[in-house]
């Protein structure tokens, strides 16, 4: 299934015991860790974005660090968000009290974020909390958060105004044309701890098909994991487009009115600097003859990962002919 | 009904629309409220305790307050305290991640609290989102705590131990001796707005059948409102004991370990300087003998109001017989 355009490389020949390390967004990275995760001796640390952290309700919501972690439990909810079979006995309350609820919480989902509050309100770094809650979920991977510091995405509008991310993706519903990005904290925004050694010991980083400058380039704002991963001699990166387009989220919108080429060459030059390699779906596979800098190896293959079966089957395709 | 100590009164003289204050604990001062509630023509503010307020699972958690609120919203939960038919998911995932939750808050319960807390960060006093909530819970009646200040109740214990409240009233099921009491920023804590002026203005000042030392005396260790009921000519307490015990919580225990007179005498005392009138039960009416310092006017009647219609006829004879 992998057609390589570069026939140099060995497929296959460090797949014993991979150890990954796998950056990651929500939906699309969740569902690759949980491919991956399902691989016998394969070893994954998850660095996970927190630009889309957010207060909310008077708790911290983290997003994509718990998309991942409620895949990795086998319990993630059907739209990609949450927690499977929830209630929202909370939510209906809170609106019925005045509070603007558009932004749903299930009950459960809402106990983690108040978990993780009282541990952050009692002293304890995100990481500390998230290895923590990561190991009463029974999670075997690792799960850090990208940076313990304050790290929050915000975006800019076509008539100038920045909103919150969350305000822009769930309550404006990611609408808005997308004309500049910042990642507020990052400038200051230290790895977490273990974020780096897990990078440099890792035998390959993975760039999950996530939405590139909304869920990786915040992760890549946290000082010093751009050069650890430029570092790198294995960085694999999975495009989240098919014929130019996601299959879920603004990807190819934020792409464009951010001013990069559209479909591989625009993955290509959102990740320039970083790859190795970049994994292009089966359906975009006249895109291999594209090159990047040069340096990059372009792969295609199935890349839709819609469930846990096909995520499976993509990880050990990527393990077996890519890493 | 009545029993009267006291013939020169001249009952049911300021009876055609009553402006009351009631000095509220949690089950027993919800009760009182409601059946006054339900009486035509009254118009009650309650002021609440809030010594036995506490924060846990980061939300800011007003015991008596609420139980004041949803009785008189009628959906007070079965055992006096929380909402009717509420459920527990958050506690229980909050227990899935290892927390305690000895002290169970519903999820509704929990969304009440966590309306306050966000409330309460945002800058508001405790008086002003709880009279946000009193108006979404379309409670007529004016619901004031008794400071916006942070004060806390802890008793002390046999072994010198000082305990928080809701750890020794919920966690310990008040099982303690209490050796001693304190009211944790009571000596510069002030009154809510609104709560001096309601006592000057009421037509009389009710103490309800609370826990003297558990749940009235915090509310008089704000500073200025002893004084404001000492000097206002009508204040009726109704006593929680029943051939001096309470149908529910500690207060003869209480009240004997801090070296209060058993029975009526001991509420006497509890009030010394306070009262005009005391209600106590039919089943005590031997004791309206008793004449505490000789000014208090001491009336026996049917107190157990276990329901709301023995509420409200409880409420009916105060108002017509007494008041």
């Amino acid at each position: 299934m992998d057609i390589s355009s570069d026939h140099s490389a060995a497929p296959g020949q460090e797949s014993q015991s991979p150890t990954l390390v796998l950056l990651s967004g929500g939906v699309g990275g969740a569902r690759l860790a949980q491919g991956l995760e399902d691989i016998p001796g394969v070893a994954i640390t998850v660095i996970a974005n927190v630009g889309d952290d957010e207060e909310m309700y008077g708790v911290h919501v983290s997003a994509d660090l718990d998309t991942v972690l409620y895949t990795l439990a086998g319990r993630q909810g059907p739209h990609g968000w949450g927690m499977a079979g929830d209630t929202f006995r909370v939510m209906d309350h809170l609106a019925d009290l005045g509070v603007d609820t558009s932004f749903r919480l299930g009950d459960t989902d809402l106990a983690t974020c108040l978990r993780r509050t009282m541990a952050l309100e009692g002293g304890a770094s995100l990481s500390e909390i998230t290895a923590e809650i990561t190991a009463a979920f029974g999670i075997r991977s690792r799960l850090l958060p990208a940076t313990d510091d304050r790290l929050r995405t915000r975006v800019q509008t076509p008539d100038g105004e920045w909103l919150a991310f969350q305000d822009y993706f769930v309550l404006r519903k990611h609408k808005d044309r997308v004309m500049d990005l910042e990642y507020q904290g990052g400038e200051t925004a230290l790895p977490a701890p273990g974020v780096i050694e897990a990078i440099e010991s890792a035998s390959a980083v993975l760039l999950a098909p996530s939405n590139p400058p909304l869920s990786v380039w915040p992760i890549l704002a946290v000082h010093g994991i751009r050069d650890a991963i430029a570092a790198h001699d294995r960085v694999v990166a999975v495009s989240p487009l098919f014929a130019g387009r996601a299959l879920k989220g603004p990807a190819a919108e934020v792409m464009d009115s951010l001013g990069l080429p559209p479909g591989t060459a625009g993955i290509l030059e959102a990740y320039e600097g970083l790859l190795t390699d970049l994994v292009i779906d089966i359906g975009d596979a006249a895109d291999v003859a594209l090159h990047g800098d040069g340096s990059v190896s372009l792969h295609a293959a199935d890349t839709r990962i819609a469930d846990r079966a096909a995520s499976r089957r993509f990880a050990q395709m990527l393990i077996e002919e890519i890493l």
